[in-house]
């Protein structure tokens, strides 16, 4: 099959003039043009040999799906995401799906048509019936079964790691604050670690949680407040719970650390600007980032994966809350 | 000059399956396969076809230029965007130029290649002398001369808003606190507007300011400190900035609002979970970045635009520093 340097030789100009033509970009002399395109058709130049061409440029991006970049957590995430992709020349489309699942499945699309080299992020649909075992997506904090890979922090520990410091700055009676999501995400291990070692240590804890999402915040805190009013350590399962815990708290005169030890998981702050600083679970965000794309990375080459979830170690970090 | 339908009529297809094997995506059968490129070749079905088709589903793309997508003020816009974007079918691309002006160029590049639609969005190279005047560019902040258009708050009455309020709440001898660019921004008028209207109410003023970026916060704050103990109000050119002075001052033993007033610019604070919740000249970031899009969308269209720069509209957002 003739190749774009037969069609170059042919017509005798350089290759990258016949991409020129091709492409349609840049400037070629009209009289180029037509040497160019007799000799395309001359030596019956495979359109195939184009799609895959654009198909090379096409697929050197890869789509982001978040529930909002907006979301800190989010927009440190995506800003790794796309430095981890710009070393390898890949370039990033970004979708906000929150509250739009359907827009998931245009990139979905994409992807099957070879549009988009890979997707990663937190999906809402259910894709895994819909994708095989090779597909390149990579997905964050949300388990599919088996085919999907999934990279996250590791969630039980960080519950873990909770409790500890919890009882460790004082707390008899920690309890856990979340959410249960409908499908399971790995963010649920959260609880699962907090109880966990509570029973280990023997410690007497209390969960509190409500279907997600949580509708009106201000109600389910202020539940909470009612029910549990002698808990002194709370773990609530995202760093804003907690911060949005500690205002309704503070209004009914609790004080943090001294009455109620508080401990959150994110670490959306990156500065010390703004009080109060949160001791919290720290997620590795950009260890995250970037395993996300070698791992996709991996998938599109077909080199195997050893593993189908992969846990990335939390620390805790100290602020002004325990 | 063949048409693909006639590549599915002589090979006895569907087009979609003449498109599936040019594009080689889905599943096509070896020897449906066979004959769709059997028929291309004996119609010299030509390439430039497919690269124009594949073109035109490139153009639903617009490239989003940013320093960071990890400050909140441009994670707020890039939401904002990609939503406006999404109502028209648009993808958007997602660029973290700070730091690497360079990476720029490559979406330049895809434009000329008409790649993407258009690009939006704070640049840091010098665009204007490589654009011709209806190239689709919408800048934010950032007024070039004349061939590119630029959307971006009313800093100039931002400036004179917060010299008001800092002088309402009881200031005496305010200060402008900011950061001069090489290039001239229209953040820069924040400064203007400020001293503008000391001036015409005749009230004494400070203005402090160093050559952007600053490399030493601490350093610049505290030299700040050192020179202008008298100063009793503060408008600083970024809330981070207020925040940051607001941090050292306290260290001195300075009370805000009490021995200072201070009001920032941006209103990146969208929850009122963490303090000090700043008195701010609030960015209008969600008209700023559908109009972006808006006259993008013109620009693309080939609709003249009536003016260069857009001016929207700012409000002076009461927190707990005035």
């Amino acid at each position: 099959m003739a190749s774009i340097k037969d069609v170059a030789n042919l017509a005798g100009v350089a290759v990258g003039t016949v991409s020129r033509v091709i492409n349609n970009s840049g400037a070629v002399k009209p009289v180029t043009r037509k040497k160019v395109e007799k000799a395309i058709q001359e030596l019956n130049y495979f359109p195939n040999e184009v799609a895959r061409n654009f198909k090379m440029q096409k697929s050197k991006m890869v789509a982001l799906l978040l529930p909002s970049i907006w979301n800190p957590l989010f927009s440190e995430l995506a800003y790794y995401i796309e430095d981890e992709l710009d070393k390898e020349g890949f370039k990033l489309m970004l979708c906000n799906s929150g509250g739009k699942p359907e827009k998931e499945l245009y990139y979905l699309e994409m992807l099957r048509q070879n549009k988009v080299a890979g997707i990663v992020g937190i999906t809402y649909n259910d894709i895994e019936n819909n994708v095989s075992n090779d597909i390149p997506i990579v997905s964050i904090d949300r388990h599919f079964n088996k085919k999907i890979t999934c990279v996250t922090s590791d969630n039980y520990e960080g519950g873990r790691l909770a409790l500890r410091e919890l009882v460790k700055a004082g707390a008899r009676k920690p309890a856990f604050m979340g959410s249960v999501t409908s499908v399971f995400s790995e963010t649920m291990n959260r609880r699962k670690g907090f109880v966990r070692e509570a029973q280990a240590l023997g410690v007497e804890y209390v969960v509190y949680e409500e279907p997600d999402p949580i509708v009106d915040d201000n109600a389910y805190i202020n539940e909470f407040l009612n029910r549990h009013g002698d808990v002194d350590g709370v773990f609530a399962i995202t760093d804003m719970l907690a911060a949005n815990y500690m205002d309704k708290a503070r209004r009914q005169g609790i004080r943090v650390p001294e009455d109620v030890k508080v401990i959150g998981y994110d670490g959306i702050q990156d500065n010390p600007f703004f009080h109060p600083i949160l001791s919290t679970i720290r997620q590795p965000v950009e260890e995250m980032a970037r395993m996300t794309i070698r791992l996709l990375h991996n998938k599109i080459e077909g080199i195997p994966l050893e593993k189908q979830v992969y846990h990335i170690p939390v620390i805790f970090r100290q602020g002004e809350t325990t």
